[in-house]
């Protein structure tokens, strides 16, 4: 193994404990042999041993045939992975920031070595995901997913649901609970979401996609009014990971805040579980619920793989490969189609929305529904428009910021459903 | 392929149309070549000369690497699979009624010539639950599993819920609308959910539980008032598929309906859907969440295998096998301690709540709530006890029937939720 932090060491306790059952369950003995830490310390319940400061000493040792990896980060993760791989050994890791950037090169090394590279504990923790879409779903066609795989963010927008408070000050109390980062940006603004969006969206459509090609907005704008409004309309606002094919056969891949219609199975999904929304071709919508992070649920996934993986190593096989036969394009944000939920402040006159119902026309952005708040002489003006593409919402927003009767846009949030429910 | 009803035409269909994606996926060209039927007529979209009376010589070509079982029941379902897999074949077989009754069997031949036998559609149609439970969580210990496994009581108790319908009315609808069978009993007596629950817990708990083993109670007696008593105190009535650890580190297995708090991830699985909750050691609670039944979704778990084998035929390897080692014994559904919910039917005078609250303490049974109704000469008493055995409950049920001021025990139901909620 390498690394041993919260994850690492439930790994190598598990493995320790209950070497006798893993084994069986594998067919082959499953034993830990050595970890590579950055400092040897005393860590409860394994033993000193076990831990040395040369990784490299691991990756080129021709009596182990397995790497756990949980480092975590690129460098030097990446690097002992492929000179794991060139060592002949399979690769267990958690590590979805290297497979969100590096993801390809790996896959290719791997499999040129006939390799396992598994790594079901890379995106949404405990749940199940990876395998099913890989290999349940390899008789299907997925047309749609939509994911809550950040903890932190949907814990964030559940307390402002349900206790009616403001972001800063939920993310604030997160904090000091210990479920939000000192520097939460790798959370809030939806960088740890897009990471996984990437891995997610490659294994469903048969695709590469890097981390860089999905668009990403976080949660940081999202007021307890947007929250207030979405409520009153019987939506919930949760940060969702989506991919899906678009009319042009391209995919769309993307993070962001979204209006989900509380009946959605993904609405009731609180605090800090993960939840990851799919319809297939065939089999329809499904949904995988579980704890999306943590050492205990991200250990079982990783000792899933090591059972799965050892397997193949004593029967000389390999798993279901990642493929990228598809080779899709993917589509701009600029031309994926939603709806979108504004706030507008407008003065209260006669008139004003007139002239607002005709800027969205000529930008050729129809309506859905208006709602209209009296206040003192201000109102605010609640519009969900029919799918527009970002260009043209882009282009109405910029028509709207001009005219006069409008005091300030406040917010500009997607909404989303299910297409087959 | 053996048969060709609703699930079979799509799957013959979906592999006729789709071959060279499913053969790219497998690392292997998977061609359909035969289908035994028991009537030669047209199907649409699948060539005659597919068809075949002869099931045996289908069996016994030894140019057929896999067959696909979808005939369903016991016989000849069971002779033509054995007889497959002492020719060598994999099999990917939708079967629960035979898996629930002979599986241990099929699985002993199947591992003895070194052959897979994949079943996911057979439990749960669309959704993947058998790769998950066998292989994701290989490296965890699965504590307790309740599922929602029967689509057709779903369906019945979801329209009682939501229109405020008695059960027969609903019931009578659904078999209108093709939802029920004619012959119901399968579905609404829990015979359906009994197979599932019995092949879900001998997977989970690494044994081997046949569907004789599973206490079953259906939802026919429940009414319309146990369903508007359900909903006064936030709960919903499901019918559910439940098997769990006992202290005695036996299995409870059990299919019977239960108020389960609105609160539950399964309490919100509306109509004919499916979803199994299950609580793991390290992963903690998950839930997998979609389509139980239908041609496509049931076609969509059938190829996710088929993709499989296919794969390890080419690779002469074998999948993850079903384990027995655990060979626990199964509890008792006598010392099985659930919650109950008991509405009395009183006369309402004075001492009345103290006569009967008298009668459970001397059957050791604690009671945790009590609500009374009163409705002219009569009351309604609605009682949850605390944890109580069948055999305590039974107990104190006989005892309050003798007393002269209970006239009637409408209803005795369980009340159950996940313990690490």
């Amino acid at each position: 193994m390498l690394g041993c932090g919260v994850v690492g060491s439930e790994v190598a306790r598990l493995i320790l404990a209950d070497s006798v059952e893993l084994s069986t369950r594998a067919g082959v003995k499953i034993e830990l042999v050595r970890i590579a830490v950055r400092e040897i310390m005393a860590r409860p319940g394994i033993p000193q041993e076990l831990f040395t400061l040369d990784a490299e000493s691991i990756v080129n040792d021709p009596s182990i045939d397995l790497i756990i990896e949980v480092i975590g980060g690129i460098e030097p993760a990446r690097s002992l992975i492929l000179k794991a791989i060139s060592n002949r050994k399979s690769i267990v890791t958690a590590n979805k920031a290297l497979l969100a950037s590096h993801g390809a090169d790996l896959f290719t090394a791997a499999y040129a070595q006939g390799e396992d590279i598994y790594y079901e504990a890379a995106v949404a923790g405990a749940i199940p995901i990876i395998r099913p879409m890989r290999d349940s779903l390899a008789g299907d066609h997925v047309v749609r997913l939509m994911g809550i795989v950040n903890g932190t963010t949907n814990y964030i927008l559940t307390k402002m649901h349900e206790n009616n408070r403001e972001f800063a000050d939920v993310l604030a109390e997160a904090q000091k609970l210990g479920y939000a980062e000192a520097d939460p940006t790798a959370d809030i603004e939806g960088f740890d979401a897009a990471a996984k969006a990437a891995i997610l969206s490659g294994l469903a459509f048969h695709t590469r996609v890097a981390v860089d090609d999905v668009y990403r907005e976080g949660i940081s704008q999202i007021t307890l009014g947007d929250v207030r409004i979405a409520k009153s309309m019987d939506h919930v606002i949760k940060l969702l990971a989506i991919a899906e094919l678009t009319p042009a056969d391209e995919i769309s891949v993307r993070v962001h805040p979204v209006l989900l219609h509380k009946s959605h199975p993904l609405a009731s999904v609180r605090d800090a579980f993960n939840a990851i929304f799919i319809e297939a071709e065939s089999a329809g919508p499904l949904m995988f619920y579980g704890r999306g992070a943590g050492g205990a649920p991200t250990a079982s996934a990783i000792l899933g793989d090591v059972v799965a993986v050892s397997r193949h190593i004593a029967l000389n096989s390999i798993g279901q490969r990642e493929t990228d036969y598809a080779d899709r394009d993917i589509a701009s944000i600029e031309t994926t189609k939603t709806k979108f939920l504004m706030r507008l402040e407008v003065q209260d006159k006669s008139g004003v929305l007139a002239a607002i119902a005709q800027t969205f026309a000529e930008q050729d952005v129809s309506i859905q529904t208006v709602d209209q708040n009296g206040r003192d002489d201000d109102a605010e003006l609640i519009i969900v428009t029919h799918g527009a593409t970002e260009g043209e919402l882009k282009a109405t927003v910029e028509a709207l910021k001009k005219l006069s009767i409008v005091t300030k846009i406040s917010s500009v949030i997607r909404v989303e459903g299910s297409t087959s429910l």
